[in-house]
């Protein structure tokens, strides 16, 4: 009973048109028990990267029985690869354009597939519309207990986005703005930390870097400077309530990255802050 | 265990209210075991028309037992009648100002009935937000398995909005806009195409459209000459990686209806094509 | 098989992030027969009076086994309580900074506890997203029947919010701009008032807001003069298209509060009102 079949979805549709709903009719259709999250429609056009960002940060905390159904897919109708993959924590669905790099960079992956038998796909596939022809069957049919590998032919060589920068320089590590959210809270590379009384540990997994002798692993939140966009802010908070309304504060993110926030305001807005632009962490 | 009751919802609400979370909170009340899908929240405000081609695109790809409810309601507390309609691919209950006009057209209407019957309203009906007192709790009847004649008193003469332009001139076809969607692509009511190898075959049904002596049934896509707002785009391609990013480009929509779109860009915008707007195929 | 477990979320969180997917998972590993309905997710960011006022409108309409997830959370990481209350309609979640305080006027409060127990969080708890990590598995656990005490010690003195202003003036009452919908269509604190004929009668419960001997406690609604920014609207009618499109209009809205509108228009954006702008009835 503990097993039912779920769904979640993210696209770049919006929802103001019917897509999504009709990817959820065709789901219905194949699996009348399923159940439906919406993660974001809102990922900007044809955006894989942000994409790519917004389901790193959810798919960790559903159940390992949910399929991942996303599209985002400025190739569609081209050569592009419709593709499934199979990891310990979850599955995926969409199209082979680098959109799961950072699922791929951070769970087992058991299998990849291509999309390729008819059999789970609507009868008639559009040139336009994958979403509802080929990716929100081949979920429903994976939701519905239909084995990976019998969706198509295993996939060796899935196209992968750049991992977001993150380097060690003299002094200090580098990395980029990954993402501004609904708040402005702007969500960094520069992770994972985690909180050792009034110390934060960098992720182990930082080793892999670069030359990290210049940056200790382990550092007093109040000796480290943010600098970005010409700006410096002195020293990692644990919250947002811990400066004063309207004042800049970096800290520790949900997610274990660096963010730049705003308290009671928008940090993306009033810095200027865009994915991509640089930040560097130094030790006072 | 495959008939679960499922209603979809279609409004001009938006979501930032909680009129669109109340309503499903009375269908839940009366069929704990609903699932819900919500179409678009996003019609414009009072927008019968676009509502009724979101309606149009999404509803034949959900289960046959599916209860579509749509609530864009300039009328409200007026004279305007609530109505429920049966088809065989599924119910429709709204407002009778002409929002299922499309799904009239296009399906075998079994019964209309007014939504007279009290028992199947709230005990309170206001004035203002008929959505939530009369048409959440007929439809969640409905997907309780209450038939659709109990609500109330068959409707003969149920309203309907003219079909959008289609008609042939000399020498090619004219219709119009329907709609532009998320992306900017522009839906227009040349339809239905079908791809017949390098060729386009129209829908029969055109042929009740007027005197088709000038336009053949059948014709090769690189001959089609699409005008818009002063505009020609030569031929029909069959998806957008057909030609490069920023061209505009027409091909046949997912729903078979001629579409305008710029490749990873914004058509309605570039173009400035709105509903309504005049759209001619020519053959070159 | 009537009481399923339901939860509806009240976020400011918008929907283009992940947040309120990551929450749903949360919810969805805890209880996976769980059914969850947005309420909204575009509150203005942290503001609270918004979502009590948003939650209030929709709350009553739902079964009285459904809990209530808000997170509308200024405090996050801060000393603020997060809290869950049970009342014989409902149970709710959410931090303890006043966004109950509606539903606690009106409701016969049963328990209000402190979520101080490790065992209903997640194991690791972040100082900036609560949501996720308290807020989530509280309602989850609510929702799957654990006893709303075992989840805190209880707690006496929630944090209120100050009731909306409506008061008793010679020849009159005071209210105030309650919200302004996704149609631009006004609510404003004047209510309850519910037609009887011709007539419109105040609620009982405003015997108790001052010297009431100046406005009768019922009255004829084409007597009633509404005064607001300057402007005066004679008579309060019954729905929208009592008046002609594009003109104001005042009736009770659908939660039995004055209303200000324009039919198939945009009243706030007309005459400039917000929340908070000063409203007042009187009689001819």
């Amino acid at each position: 009973m503990d097993q039912k079949p779920l769904v979640t979805l993210t696209t770049d549709f919006g929802t103001a048109d019917g897509y999504v709903g009709t990817m959820k009719g065709v789901i219905f259709r194949i699996v009348p028990a399923a159940r439906l999250v919406d993660i974001s429609h809102q990922i900007g056009p044809q955006n894989v990267r942000q994409a790519a960002y917004v389901l790193y940060t959810a798919y960790p905390f559903f159940p390992s029985y949910t399929v991942h159904l996303v599209v985002v897919d400025p190739g569609v109708g081209s050569a592009r690869r419709p593709i499934a993959l199979r990891t310990p924590v979850g599955k995926f669905v969409g199209p082979d354009n680098g959109v799961f790099s950072y699922v791929m960079a951070r769970e087992r992956v058991e299998a990849i597939v291509e999309l390729a038998d008819p059999r789970y796909r609507l009868s008639q596939v559009s040139h336009t519309f994958h979403g509802r022809d080929i990716f929100a069957p081949a979920a429903a049919h994976l939701a519905a207990g239909v084995p990976i590998t019998a969706l198509g032919p295993p996939v060796h060589d899935p196209v992968l986005i750049p991992s977001p920068r993150l380097e060690a320089i003299p002094g200090g590590i580098v990395g980029e703005v990954m993402h501004a959210d609904h708040f402005g809270n702007v969500i960094t590379s520069l992770g994972l930390l985690e909180w050792k009384g009034d110390e934060l540990s960098l992720d182990p997994a930082f080793e892999q870097v670069g030359d990290k002798t210049h940056m200790p692993q382990r550092f007093r939140a109040e000796d480290a400077v943010i600098a970005v966009v010409g700006q410096e802010i002195a020293g990692v908070c644990r919250t947002y309530a811990d400066v004063e309304p309207d004042q800049v504060v970096a800290l520790v993110g949900s997610e274990g990255h660096l963010e730049i926030a705003v308290r009671e305001g928008n940090a993306a807005r009033r810095l200027g802050l865009q994915p991509g632009e640089r930040v560097i962490v130094r030790l006072a």
